[in-house]
């Protein structure tokens, strides 16, 4: 039976570390920077910052030895072979045995899971998962992925890469880079609404965005308040976003039959996207399905944490199985 | 332990009424009218099948008595309360307890579920479930609705409705009697194709889908064999098939990962369509995921019993779980 697990949770600007109970609690973090500058640079800020954690708190005798560690990656995930197989963002472009190195470097078992899949089995034990046995967990930040459970058991399809909803497709008649016309993921996700918003700039000089863009500070939520204010460029971007967005979630509930969706990520910080595709939804959705409309809510798990507890939850579930 | 089941397949013209038993083998199969004129209409056709049958063989001790009943029943069903809940094609439109009345008539455990999900049921049990674990049952013919399996087992979702793959969209700007703009059943169904070939016909006076279409002739099979034929408007009718089939698998991979995609339904019976979808796929799916191209089959079960086998499986899970 384990007791302790160190969670590692590596994200585009930082690698967060700490050592996670099966209760979910969090003791003992770190904070590290990543880097994404090739693979080789990626791959050491990471084994990197495992290290120093390791060294200060393992070794030192500060905190007693974890039983196992679990790594939450983006992009695609081997969790059985704990590989990092793939990511556009990160790169990664060569699978990588990271999973394997680290165990054999600190001689402990070593675990990894995708980021979204992560959060979702921490939605199942300690979020939405309490209420809902048949649900979707929803993530739209940079890019877009979400995590299917049903029966309240994750499905990880068959390379670990069940739930890629950012690329099925919605009625928008422009092509994606991954080689399909009218992908969510690249008008919905929040790097999609920036790229979308760049392309049109010229056709809108006077748009606050272009000010905004030069200072570093357009994101999803700076063209949706921008929107908000009346601005057409943002109006434009942030309503085709909202049409993706409401076809998106369309799909998923013919696909999945949810109970419940449970949103997280950037994008849903500000309460119009929510509010909109229930909107959308309402009208459509038959009289004997209604009650979704009350539990399509946003994450309350701590979107600061639910990685970290995550990766930690999937090495507590497959070192157990 | 359960010895035997009774399966009862309600179709579209026909009730097949068998013994099944857990090796799937079926005995004593018998076929009843199906009726569709209204909800009393078609319940009282199964009602009287079941009752005809058990008269015949259960009460005359032809056969032993059954320890169950499965029924597999078209459009919405409540499988745990054996429900009839919704179906737009026979019409059922108040939910029926079917399942309560046939088990207190005949004093048997009575289980429903919905056809596709009955086959794959079956599919998961004798046919391409026994090499892979992760795979979808793509039933494509007067509608079209998948099985979706993970880790061996059949997602049902909330309400018993996942699976529902012909009411997401294509890219495709046209709307669907379901209120989205698009859906891919509306073309790439077998009822979608008659319905879209109708739709065009006076633009194209010298087709013959017209005449076929008069003798009562006018089928998937049929359309398809004109397009090969030269035919421009059942080209323009496969064509736009095709495209929205290939979309449609396209965002069942994105969504569940398969190993393996299964067949079945009218619109398979000629190969065209599955070399077209395997063709379309292949340059779009990544290098790691080629072996798919392999595993996207045509079901090998009986298609006249594969609804039978299925109905009666259910019943033994339900009843067993």
């Amino acid at each position: 039976m384990m007791d302790t697990v160190m969670g590692v949770d590596v994200g585009g600007t930082k690698i967060l570390i700490g050592l996670v109970r099966l209760d979910g609690t969090i003791t003992h973090e770190r904070r590290y920077p990543s880097q994404r500058g090739s693979q080789e640079i990626a791959i050491a800020a990471v084994k990197r910052a495992v290290a120093a954690y390791w060294a200060e708190l393992v070794e030192s005798g500060a905190i007693p030895r974890p039983d196992a560690i679990g790594l939450g990656l983006v992009g695609q995930v081997d969790h059985r072979r704990a590989e990092w197989v793939f990511s556009m963002a990160t790169p990664i472009l060569t699978p990588y045995p990271l999973g394997r190195e680290i165990s054999e470097q600190f001689q402990i078992p070593v675990i990894a899971d995708n980021d979204v899949h992560c959060a979702t089995l921490a939605e199942i034990r300690f979020g939405v998962g309490r209420r809902f046995r048949d649900f979707v967990y929803l993530n739209v930040g940079t890019g877009i992925a979400a995590g299917l459970v049903s029966d309240g058991r994750l499905i990880r399809g068959h390379q670990n890469n069940a739930g890629e909803v950012g690329h099925i497709v919605a009625n928008i008649d422009v092509p994606c880079e991954c080689g399909r016309v009218g992908c969510i993921e690249a008008y919905a996700s929040g790097g999609g609404m920036i790229r979308h918003a760049r392309a049109l700039m010229e056709q809108y000089p006077d748009s606050v965005l272009a000010q905004l863009d030069r200072e570093g500070r357009m994101v999803s939520s700076t063209i949706i308040q921008a929107a908000r204010e009346g601005d057409a460029l943002a109006i434009r971007v942030a309503e085709l976003m909202m049409k993706a967005q409401l076809s998106m979630v369309q799909d998923i509930i013919n696909f999945m039959d949810p109970q419940a969706i449970v949103c997280g990520g950037g994008v849903f910080r500000d309460p119009w996207l929510l509010q909109g595709i229930i909107d959308g939804l309402t009208g459509w959705l038959p009289p004997n399905n209604l009650a979704l409309l009350d539990n399509i809510t946003v994450s309350k798990l701590d979107p600061q944490k639910i990685g970290l507890i995550g990766a930690a939850l999937c090495a507590y579930q497959e070192t157990s199985a």
